[in-house]
């Protein structure tokens, strides 16, 4: 039996977890392990208070333990990494490594440029990662950090959104010294060109960025 | 009706919360507010693995969203701050601030010594509070962070308790440094006058250095 | 006889002095230690420059070792912390824990926002302020500071002190990310309450924030 | 034609290039773009001495610029990383993503433990590579790197360089506070297992780690 | 036989040399060693791209090591530091000190403000001197950087060049609280004293900064 | 008149006074400024203690500021760079720059190692240091610092006193990874070669480093 890599949107919208299972298409190889795009029926429609973050951890261990035998690398799909170390510490008597988007983009983005700039989608959430970065010792490394300020409704139209992201990455870049960009937010692996191409700099998808770890992983079984 | 600061315990051990109350009598004064010894009766025996601490994160959330009308403040007796940014901001609508041992203990020691060590129970513990200290951003000022490395049932006995915190502490002031040293867990103030006078140290108690600062928001109404 | 917390401000005006009594009437408690608004007479009206800052220092470990027996814990209250060091280590065998309020408001400002702006009366104190958070390894935590640009003479024009104030911290919050501000003056509690208001994020008043921290000390007898 | 991911190794060493080899052999898929274990014949034997790191950037650049069309990919296999930034500058034209083993073999450290610890094949090394660690923003997450001292000939003795890297990994884990490792050298994959039974914590093979980001980003087309 | 320090300039610039020349004036002394302004005939006309920063690397190693033996100390007069390591190991067994501009300089400025801001001449060399900050431990004093956007060309206009440099000089005090800044290129010294006087704060010029040091440690034998 | 460089030992001790005057006889050239060795007469016998630190900083702005007009800079020649900052903003209108030697020793030190370990004398006075090195923002760059722990009568026993700095620095060099060292102490200038032979690694001589760099503010009028 082939292995697969589960990448677990912790909210339950279809949306989004149709936007990770786009975003990992290009990971997808004959003979490679197979990635499937899982997500939280009980989960919250979006993952965006600090409750929101705090209440799917659980949620996520349980479903986690569940996952099938096939299981070789399991991806939390949430900026936030809700949950991480509790899932990470679950699944080690198993060997199943577990990789947080949030920290997968921003280590790959340290790889691609030298002061990086996020941006999210709330406000409110800028802190919280911004505790996060500071958790992994890289604060020194963030250019900033901006929101484009779109509620879950407003996010299904994709040209403001879009033209929200390219607003705030200019403005990172031009303002603040950013010379990568970080989407800090799953699901909108879609507007990577254009946000890239508009900002004139490289941009970091974090499902993509830590897909393509997790897979590093499987398969060399650390 | 006075107010009251709730210092809430995560766990359901009793021994933990007499220890926390013994240490909360120093700060009740007749004019003062009330301090509350509270604890999760459906918490676990002790908060260890990184799931403990998320699992009780939500529960605090619900216990302390119960709280009377006369909550002043929230302190959560727990070194790893459970749940701390989940109930801060839950309880922002009632403009009851929320503080964390970990967090005011370390910020309280930095005010006592320029290099800390911490005296954690478990060993496991220590990535996860170097985590918290990175997030805090005051990595540099850590001299080191040693467990005692007692189970729940050993740290029961007393002499042996202390005496591997002094072993601990003093390795940490000799061998790394530390001018202060910081006990990396709730209900131990007991051994905190011994524990200084072995090292040559001061020493942080952390659920007193936290239910301090928040006799101090409480009273300012911050 | 009852203890005392002496809050000592090093300058000589009447004005700061009012002004820091009144910040600590709200810690005042029947059963707690009395908290004494104290003042160097032979301090400058100011203390303003560097000169001012290193002038003071011996004063006030003069004027400390001759405080009476009831001293449980002294604050200097100046947001240069003139002296700090030297007065700690001279009340050191008496026991008495010094505290300065530059240092105990960021430490606070730390629990109640992750990047702090700190709002200067004088551009030329910046750099000084800025040494300081270095030597307490927190500068990764501060988004910014920013001088009002008042005179002694000016700051008596009560309403230009708060417009000038609430400007800068506006700017602090929109244009440097700050969620906590610091007032970087001691005596300027009134305007507390109108500077969170405006801002629309947490304001720490140092004075307060000390005296606080102080309590809490002299009542662990640490 | 299907893509292919060049691993450079910047010595003439045959040894070392074998081993790379071998290390590449799990990240090889049937779909996937092929791995080429590449090298510098007109490179040093070994690259020791900073002129040594120096000394072949250049020759990077050339050998990499004559790369054929199917070029997805370059992997220095050098943990100092030589010429890392003026192969990305002259490869940035055609869009083919260069990385280093150092940088991601540190990135992916960050990502299983707090506290990373690197073993040096050299004494001398270690202060290039603590300047890496610096210029990457990531002192603060390093516990310690100690060399195992051994020269190119005594490397060949395998049985003796795996009982110094086993007994340097251990003092890192158990003097420093080490939870993760990282093998500071190219060419070792084989000793990885082992090395991870003996330390009990996990380990970073460089040349792996730096390939299955390479990976990630020859099919992501970043 | 007086001893002589040799100032490298390592691109074949004429006018960048005589610029360096120029700037050693006040440093030389009739008991003093030579100063002597020395270029690589065969560097690029500018050291400008990462590749024209390692490909001169090594020509500066052969240069050195053909300094006669009056050197007594030796400065690379290039902004990124080119070499620095591989030319202080190569000199390392004649005991002769080498020393890189952009180290003393920043080095230098840590000791005249507290907040570095430094003008570049390209945008894209910034990330490369950020790299070299963080490798030198002191991003935490950078206020910021930014580039003139002048070519080789261009910068013969001298007005224009003065002109850019107060510009971005005056835009890094004024909002990013630089209170000294740092002239991110060799042979301008001639613009020293302007600068200053319209920026308002002090100004570093690089191979000043570094022959000053190169000329204690020369004198010392260190 | 020529101009003149007076280094100012703050303590009123013969001994470390000529011990400095010793040190600065390599800086004095024909044609270059004099270099006069001064001392506060109404200084302490030595500045041990904070409260010696602090009041020594009026006594040394009074001091400095009576100063002949041949004043061209100012070495302020006490490890705790006693009021450093009060000097050098009294003595700015007469545009005579002011340098201390601790400040001075470790930027040197920043350019001769990458990892730096601190020589004190006593223990006492390393978290003062530490606090120094903070507010510089080099912690990330601190090896260790270990005090010899000699008092001013011990130290007037060369022997024993060499025999304790090789100690130390030894210690600091095998078990945590100095690469260079600095003699946390004026007037010892006479061990620097044999603890430099002993230990294997460069040593930096704080007066003399910090003299060498004011020779280069005084030529250069900076």
């Amino acid at each position: 039996m082939s292995s697969a890599i589960y990448v677990v949107n912790p909210n339950s919208s279809l949306r989004v977890t149709q936007g990770i299972d786009l975003a990992l298409s290009p990971l997808r190889m004959p003979g490679g392990p197979r990635f499937v795009s899982d997500w939280l029926p009980s989960g919250p429609p979006g993952v965006q208070s600090q409750q929101d973050v705090d209440g799917v951890a659980m949620l996520l261990v349980q479903h986690c333990l569940a996952l099938p035998d096939d299981c070789a690398a399991v991806v939390i799909a949430c900026f936030s990494d809700p949950g991480l170390y509790a899932v990470r510490e679950a699944m080690q008597p198993r060997g199943v490594p577990v990789l947080g988007i949030s920290e997968c983009a921003m280590l790959t983005a340290l790889s691609m440029g030298q002061r990086v700039g996020v941006i999210a989608i709330l406000e409110t959430s800028i802190a919280r990662h911004m505790r996060n970065y500071g958790a992994m010792g890289i604060s020194s490394r963030i250019a900033g950090e901006a929101a484009i300020g779109l509620g879950v409704t407003e996010l299904a139209d994709q040209e403001r959104t879009l033209s929200r992201m390219v607003e705030v990455g200019q403005r990172l870049v031009r303002e603040q010294g950013a010379n990568v960009l970080v989407m800090g937010c799953a699901g909108m692996a879609s507007y990577r060109d254009a946000l890239a191409e508009a900002s004139g700099v490289p941009v970091v998808e974090p499902t993509q960025a830590a897909a393509a770890m997790a897979l590093g992983r499987a398969r060399l079984g650390w």
